[in-house]
Order: structure tokens, then sequence, then C-alpha cells
């Protein structure tokens, strides 16, 4: 049970994971702390928080439990603010995309990695956001990953954990590094190849006569190119040494499909087309169960 | 009322087709053709034709509409085997993504082009094929597209407009090579970039791995990456010209982008990433209702 949750940024994360952990009844009090007055009024209203403040410091106080769901470039400031606040029971986690750049946000803030950090990030999310958005089953059968570290206590850790398989979600570990390898190609890359393909589109002249024609299978493509910017602009940001790393691997499986295409390499292509179909369909096939 | 109907591939396109005009009375008998016997069958057993074959020559035998929907590999072949069965007053339309290969496969087995031939596309589809997957309902507030050219008899073009109105598609007519452009950018273009992240991946070490921490909006991107091989095969090698161009272009944004994330260049990201979402936003709104 956790007596006291603060939730620093009610958006679709933030709320979904207070919704979710209230309808459990695994919660008593939760603080909403977030920018935008009208975000925050509408969470109080919807029932997702019970108290509500724009100053993260005040949130902290008293709190058995901490998750930032803030942008990534907002992370080392709300570190800053909440450093000498938190109690010193106090599990902090969070929920970021990107797990190098929070670990290092909190080593400059703490002066060192703080023992009860507990690094995580729920693999869920639509592209919409704010909490309008936000949903009490958002993480169930989802995937949370937590990357904890040499200096990370046991006991926030387990914590951190059974909040999450509360919530519904399936709990794995793994390192920081392997973390942010693997979300820049199954997460961070698609969504560049969405916003790069439509931003591409946007810029040819007769966009609006492209677009029209544009089938259902383009806008579940370019569904994901409908997210934050903001929130896409800190995850390349702080993921740029692995994102660039797959765009380069990226580049190199493209240029060698365009070559196949101008030089009309019929069995080439068929070949790469069947590896793909046979790898999605399997993958489909296997982890569809569990979201 | 077209009282005999040939369809040369009884797939997806060409079954959902039949099953469209069936529903809408407006069909007498409906003769099926492919190479798949148990398709076939399976097609009769439907209800979505009344008689089979393996022969187009037979099939196209007394037909007042004959309708292709074979993979664009296929064509040429096909317009060789019916060149000179067909009735004379049969109007012959196709449904290939492809327009310029097709009218010039046409010619090639026709000598030239034939003046009731009215190459078409509908704009729709899923990643599923087979007649299984044929739905009556699968034209309904799509898009078709129809390239006549100077030959085209305009008598034929109105048979075929009329018969897509029918099944609750909304047709536009354009040239050949602007069809051809449109669909490399909003088809073609993202179903190579399916392919080729689907298949950088597979080709990565502990590619399992990957694929277990994919989240929802890898599932909706890459939903593409499972459509019919060959048929994608036959797509890139017809629109290679038009491909390669749009290939390029999106070479050149993506190039931008990635020199962006590795300067860790935050505005310009933002830039981009902003521009492409109204793009996409704005699309979505105004081109939701007909799908």
């Amino acid at each position: 049970m956790i007596e006291r949750l603060a939730v620093i940024g009610v958006g679709l994360i933030g709320g979904s994971l207070a919704r979710a952990l209230r309808a459990a009844d695994a919660v008593g009090t939760i603080v909403g702390c977030g920018r935008a007055r009208a975000n925050l009024e509408r969470a109080r209203e919807l029932g997702v928080i019970d108290e509500l403040t724009h100053d993260p410091a005040v949130a902290v106080r008293d709190a058995d439990l901490i998750f930032l769901a803030v942008p990534l470039g907002a992370m080392r400031g709300i570190f800053q603010a909440i450093r000498d606040q938190m109690h010193p029971d106090a599990v902090l986690t969070d929920g970021g995309s990107v797990k190098c750049s929070v670990i290092e946000d909190a080593k400059a803030a703490f002066g060192r990695i703080p023992q009860r950090l507990v690094p995580g990030h729920p693999i869920a999310g639509t592209e919409h956001s704010g909490v309008e958005a936000s949903r009490a089953d958002l993480y169930e059968d989802r995937r949370v990953i937590l990357t904890p570290l040499a200096e990370t206590d046991a006991t926030a850790l387990t914590g951190v954990k059974v909040m999450w398989e509360t919530c519904g979600a399936e709990v794995t570990c793994m390192s920081v590094d392997h973390h942010d390898e693997v979300l820049a190609a199954t997460s961070h890359l698609p969504h560049m190849l969405a916003y790069g393909l439509v931003d591409a589109l946007a810029r040819m002249r007769e966009n609006d006569e492209i677009f029209r024609y544009a089938a259902g299978g383009f806008r579940d493509f370019t569904r994901i190119a409908s997210s934050s910017p903001v929130m896409w602009r800190d995850i390349c940001v702080a993921n740029r040494e692995a994102l660039s790393t797959m765009l380069a691997r990226f580049g190199v499986e493209m240029t060698e499909l365009a070559d196949s295409i101008r030089r009309g390499d019929a069995d080439h292509l068929l070949e790469i087309f069947e590896r793909a179909k046979a790898a999605r369909d399997r993958y489909v096939d296997r982890f569809e169960l569990l979201r």
C-alpha cells in the first residue's frame, strides 16, 4: 500500500498510473503536480488525483512514492527541486523513455545516484496525451522495464516492481544501455521514420493532394507522427547515441533496398519482403497476447 | 447491370468487388479465374463467384465486364491469354497499384492500347489476402482512381465509374504519371519503410529480444510489412522510377533528421516534429470520413 503518492506530470503516463493504483485500491492520497492549472484541475475533477500543486518540492513532501512522468528535458530541474524535500525513505521512480539521461540528471542533481531511485519505463502509451487520455487499464498486460543500478536499494526496487504488477504489467529488469538500445530500435527509430515520412510529404508541393489519396495503411503507419513533438525532441536528444547507431543501420538497409528497386532486382526484393513478413508475423503470433 | 462479370484473381480485391456488386444486385453471373483450385472452390462455397476456371481465356468468354486483380507481374500474361477471346464490346479494367506498367503490358499484348481498357486502382486493402479476407464493404467510402487515356472509350469509362460507385466508392480520374507518383508517396514508400525496418531488426543479433519489447505503436507501424511479398515485389519493379524518386527524397529528409539528432539540435528537431504532427493531424481531420 502506498500511503501518499506524488505524481509529477499528470498526463497520459502519470494519470494512468494514478488511476490504475486507485482502481486496485493500492494507494491512499495522490498529489498531482504540473505546470498547467487546467489539466491539474481536470485531473482532480476526474478523481485521478486528490491534491494539486505547481511546486514539485511541495508535492513530494511526506510522499512515500514519487513518480516522475515529465518530458525527459524537464527531469533534471525536477530532481533539483525535490532533492532537499523528499522524505529519506521515499522511493523515487520515473517513466522516462530513455534511461541513461535520467540517471545522469539524477546524478547531477543529487551529486550521486540516489539509492532509492529506481529508473523505469512502462512500454505503453498512445499518440494522445494529457490526463483526459489516461486510463486505469493502460498498463494491463504491458511490459515495464526497470533498470536498477549497482547503487539501487533492493527494497525500493521491489516496491516499484510490485507497484507496476499491481497495475497489471509484467516487469523485466535490464541494463541501462540495453534498454536504450532496444528502445532505439523498436520505438525511437519507428517514430523518426513516421515523422520523417509525413514531413517529407508535407514539404512536397501539392501535399494536400497527396494526403487525400492516403489509405488506411498510411493512417496506421503515420499514427505515431501525431505524438507529442516536445516529448520526442527530448527523447532524441537524450538517446542520440543509440538512436544514431540505429538510424545508420536502417540507412544501410534502405540503401540496399533502394539499389534493388533501381536495378529492378526482383529476386532480392522478394527475399527482403519475405524475411520481413516472416519476422513480423512471428512477432505478432508470439507477443500479441502480451500487448 | 453487369450480365456476366469475369474476375481474374479472386483474392481480397477481386473477391471484394464480386461481393459488393452481388450485394448491390448489380451483377448476373460471376465467373472466377485463378491458379489455386482450393481458393476458387472456397470462393464458390462462399457465394463470391458462380463459376470457376483456371483458364483466363475461358473466363472472359461472353463476359461484358472483365476485372483483373492479379499481381502486376502476371498482368501481361493475362492480357495475352484473353486478347483473342474477349467479346468486342467487353469492358476491361483492373485493380493494379501501378498504372504505367499495366498500360505497357496491355500495349505489348494487344499491339495498341485497347479502347475499352479503363485502368483503375481502388485505394483499399488490408495486410490480409485471399478470398477469405474479401468483404462486400471493402470499397465503401474508399477512393478509386481511374487513369483513362486519350484512346479510352467514354462509355467504357462511365461503365467502370458506375461499377465502383455501386460499391460505395468515390471515383477520381487522373493521369497515369500522377497516379504513380501519388501512390509512390502515400503507399509504396511507407511499405518500403515498414519492410526495411522489420528486416533491419530481424537481421540484428538478439532480434527476438528486440521484438519482445515492441509496443502497440510498433505493431501498427509495421502492420503493412505483413502484406504479400510477391505483390510488393511486383509493385516495386513496376513503379521503380517514381518510387526511386520518393526514396531519394525521403533519404534527404532522414539525413537531415539524423544530423540534427547527432548534433543534439533540439530546436530543429522540434520544428520537424511539429510540422509533421500538424500535417498528420490536419490530414486525419480532413480525410478521416472518407477512409
